[in-house]
């Protein structure tokens, strides 16, 4: 994860954007992975002004800034990225998969210290960053995909774009820690069933089984191994082993009962 | 990369969503990572009727199924997973990051060779997966975020989910630790369980307690949803499951005589 202060350094910048579903989607996704500064570079203000009225209009876009120049949207940054959906074009720049960009911009972050700023461009839903605009980019990356129909003229929906750059950037350092370990989730993770608790288990099934009947009828079924390996296949968790202990001895006492 | 027969058997199933633009943005992204199959679970039909008569409707939607209930929905997948946005919920399944989740989802698809099927479940934007439609999933997994303001209330935009834990998924080459490989895991490499399976065995169980008497005195252990995550937590193969559904209809049997 990055710290705040190193998100507060990334900027998204919107480029020809036109549809204020999409401005509002590119800030819904920035909100939900930490980061604060959007620029919206547009001619002309509508989809921008449509997208803060909006009802559901965030925090990242109430702060928003209009720019009417690329140029002016990131006159402050130390690294620009452009994105790109590849094509056909011939691109003059280093283009890298997201997965091999994401950590370099990090890197590129960090070696600047407290000064760097990096912009991350997204172009219009359309056509995306034209030639011109990319000529502003230090380098381009994409998002693999795999439509099965027209992979070379594949594009992603901006919103869905934005999410997908900002989760991988966000992805990038090691997790701190599982949350298959977060004690959160403590009924999952916290109580394994001891080897004697399952013997025990095995042994209350034995009995079942042979009460039941079910013994004589699948005895290679009811084989210590065989029912052993078929209860630790249960992934199960000591809370887990002690509700089967309980089931099973209910069964074993009605059974019983039928039985003298 | 996946290939087109492995991407052929990930099933992405939307659980009561009530926007059409969102089931189409799930159907978009779907296309833009290679995936065919699109469940929609909904209790009345209009957004699924919406969205696929939207005029930018692709084939993915064109060819989703409309299911009556989740069940029905994932009756032919063998691991079905949920995506949860966590909270504060208080979860009884395993719960991984996506980055980890991914992999794994992979490793299990792969080492069911031609049969296995997974479900990938989202949530309604509003409330995500209720604990019963919770109970249905073998695990959950979840998406890092780190929202600045209240980080255990973020919850992504549903369209997005979708393309990042696809992205996720189309990401990266298989893991080393592939379970595929772990000699423990070797005896359940034939023939998973499909959810169904798993269902009609849940139904018996239920049945064998309330006649042993059990359910009066452990209800809360009873409870449907309970458990189905019992079930689901024996990692079972289908011949487990037949054997358990073997050994649970003697008991029955064994029990009903008792009690007539």
């Amino acid at each position: 994860m990055l710290i705040p202060e190193e998100l507060d350094r990334i900027h998204i910048v919107l480029v020809r954007a036109r549809n204020p579903n999409n401005i509002g989607a590119a800030a819904r996704a920035m909100h939900d992975f930490g980061l604060r500064h959007l620029r919206v570079v547009n001619d002309y203000p509508v989809p921008f002004e449509s997208a803060r009225s909006a009802v559901d209009a965030n925090d990242v876009l109430a702060s928003a800034v209009a720019c009417a120049t690329l140029a002016e949207a990131i006159a402050d940054c130390t690294l620009v990225v452009g994105t790109t959906a590849v094509g056909e074009r011939d691109l003059q720049h280093l283009l890298l998969p997201l997965p091999e960009a994401a950590p370099r911009m990090l890197a590129e972050l960090r070696r600047e210290a407290g000064d760097g700023r990096v912009a991350l461009l997204f172009g219009s839903e359309k056509t995306g960053l034209s030639n011109e605009e990319m000529s502003h980019c230090n380098w381009l990356l994409t998002i693999p995909m795999q439509s099965y129909e027209s992979p070379r003229h594949a594009s992603m929906n901006l919103g869905q774009a934005v999410a997908v750059c900002l989760y991988e950037l966000v992805r990038d350092e090691p997790q701190p820690q599982s949350l298959a370990s977060d004690p959160a989730n403590s009924s999952a993770a916290e109580s394994p069933t001891t080897a004697a608790d399952l013997e025990r288990l095995t042994i209350l099934l034995a009995e079942t089984l042979e009460k039941s009947g079910y013994l004589r009828r699948h005895p290679a079924n009811c084989e210590p191994a065989q029912l052993r390996r078929l209860l630790r296949r249960m992934t199960a968790d000591a809370s887990d082993a002690s509700i089967w202990m309980g089931i099973f001895r209910q069964l074993l006492w009605k059974i019983r009962r039928a039985c003298d």
